[in-house]
């Protein structure tokens, strides 16, 4: 005989956008916060940069709150920093309805929400992503995951945020490079979904780079607010990924599978770059997606200052690639290619993928790189004029 | 400004009660196995017992099918055992579609089931509970988890499996100590939601511990599908623990720092029967279950060979147990307490739990050890009459 048991569990997130969040906004995180006992975690850099303003934010809104911070970055995204976290939060008494808040890059909200979804067997986290990757990506997903044994993101958990809050005024203190990859991520969703958001890219990426996303603001607001509601309409759709035909795994089938060959050295938006200039290529080669579109897309990332190759990408990598890729995505190799700007379809199965093209298509990557370095120079002081869209200054 | 998502799961899970599974019966296993990869993760012990009829069965059914024997205990039931298995579903290339098996007691199906909830974020996996525990409590629900820090079931998942396959004649060899510890299980839910089946093992206990559950063979298998079916209709209501107020969680108060304080050797079987013995106490101190019910409950397990106390249980443990199961209970303490055999009810605060009464029934318990230990020999021989219950044989 048998007995059965269906159940059903609704789960729900608010992503909030505004700037200057720990100094004159917060109002809404501060509520959130409190009557509950708050765990912030957070990174050694950015506690140095916004410590002191997290601190009078906590202390201002008379939060119950500490702050724990640790190192964690893409070659500790593993359980050993799960375990850490989860220590804290048995150091820190956290009960079944407090709150571990996430205050770091993508690798924080990560490592942060696959330690909520285990303690206690799931306790509340908030995610305040503080890179672009973070704030369009990573920080505003319900993924998350550690690297296990050299695999990418093997071990994991679908875990929603209680609520991700947005402030793009966190970004005027990255990197160049970090704002690089942010970009590299905004540009695979809008080649999937908006040709507008590229057009926006390619006029105001520069600029949007070189600004750290201050200015033009509302430019840069606008752009992080679009990529985060294209990632939301995906993320709605299909959560738990349950169907594994995702447009938001563009860039994602080859780049895996180079991260794990770097050794987790190359970093991830520079591999989603590499993964983008190859599938479109490839889309190319395949007759799907025009030569003027796939050097579109390519001169774009050129000129952001990411690669498009890499000397880890071999024949044989693709070809481990699309393996991996073909057993994460439940036996059919699904891979996103652009149809043209703007619009991604899948290639449900490899069979077309035989060695030749995976040459053909690489030799082709590498003369784009070469001709492009031979550019440099020229390229390093482009600025091309922007063009005519309607931006609304929005709230 | 501020996006919103909501999701949604549904989850179901079949739960198949069959004997001879691995002989005669299995052929709801088998389709369900077919055309995937199936990793089978079992215990020294039971490969031992049951290696040769497992592989025939794999065999026979022409399954895509590995077996691994790994050492899994209360005491290695930890993030290490986890990493084990998850380095296994990679040394065997388990895809998201593939399936891990576990074929053994509650602790084998709490580390899969975590495991598998982990793998890629989530794979499904199918439990064969070899342990009474097993067959009527961990393997029929959907929570997981290993101990951390010295924090009984800290991290976990809740992550149904995909089916439980319940066959009553693995238990035929099973340690009587083992057996003792599901009737614990089964007597905590008769306790809080079915006199007769309370009743039942009154007048079979002895006779079910003594053949392992082989006899009456009609009996055991009505108290295991009784049992399987209580926790699952209690399961269905809160499947998430979304409401603290739970009534399996009589017995289970106490007993998580209980089996903390014991360093994990005290059995989770044993560690319940004492937190009964103790809540039934506290329930009759309270005025709220008569005398009778409660000396009938401490009767029974003792009868059975089960403790009702141990030299750790100290008013200090009592104390912390009351102040961690409040923090895993979101702020309120939700002790459930019989108010007659066969319903439960809950004592939401701890504010009439004050030293003084704690210490009363701690004594009272001591007591009943100790009287039922002079009437030992005595209750060796016992075997009370059957009652005169109907009971159909049933499919």
């Amino acid at each position: 005989m048998a007995l059965g048991l269906s159940m059903s569990a609704r789960r729900k997130f608010r992503t909030v956008i505004e700037r200057k969040l720990f100094d004159t906004g917060g109002d809404q995180l501060a509520a959130l916060l409190r009557e509950r006992r708050t765990l912030l975690i957070t990174t050694p850099t950015v506690y140095r940069l916004y410590g002191g303003k997290v601190q009078a934010f906590l202390g201002d809104h008379k939060l119950n709150a500490s702050i724990e911070v640790v190192r964690l970055s893409e070659e500790r995204k593993s359980l050993e920093a799960i375990e850490e976290i989860c220590a804290l939060s048995i150091d820190h008494r956290l009960g079944r309805n407090d709150i571990l808040l996430a205050v770091g890059g993508g690798v924080c909200s990560d490592l942060v929400g696959l330690g909520a979804s285990m303690i206690r067997r799931g306790i509340r986290h908030v995610r305040v992503p503080t890179t672009l990757v973070g704030q369009i990506d990573a920080g505003v997903g319900i993924k998350c995951g550690v690297n296990f044994r050299n695999r990418k993101n093997y071990l994991g958990a679908f875990h929603p945020p209680t609520a991700a809050h947005i402030d793009p005024s966190l970004l005027a203190t990255l990197d160049l490079i970090n704002v690089r990859h942010g970009l590299s991520e905004i540009i695979k969703i809008a080649l999937v979904r908006d040709s507008k958001l590229f057009e926006l890219i390619e006029s105001y990426g520069h600029r949007l780079l070189h600004s750290r996303f201050q200015s033009p603001a509302y430019v840069a607001d606008r752009v992080i607010r679009r990529s985060i509601e294209l990632m939301l309409e995906e993320l709605s759709q299909n959560p738990f990924e349950t169907n594994t035909k995702r447009l938001v795994d563009m860039g994602h089938t080859f780049s895996p599978t180079l991260e794990e060959e770097s050794g987790f050295s190359l970093p991830h938006g520079e591999a989603v770059a590499i993964d983008l200039a190859y599938s479109c290529l490839l889309a190319e080669d395949l007759g799907i997606l025009s030569s003027e579109h796939s050097q579109k897309v390519i001169r774009l990332l050129q000129r952001l200052g990411l690669p498009v190759s890499s000397p880890l990408v071999t024949v044989e990598l693709c070809k481990t690639a699309i393996s991996n890729a073909i057993a994460h995505r439940a036996g059919q190799l699904n891979l996103v290619l652009p149809a043209r700007i703007g619009k991604g379809m899948f290639l449900e199965s490899a069979s077309s993928l035989n060695e030749d093209r995976l040459k053909r298509v690489l030799d082709r990557v590498l003369a784009a790189a070469a001709s492009s370095s031979s550019k440099s120079a020229e390229r390093l002081g482009e600025r091309r004029a922007p063009i005519n869209l309607q931006i609304a200054k929005e709230s």
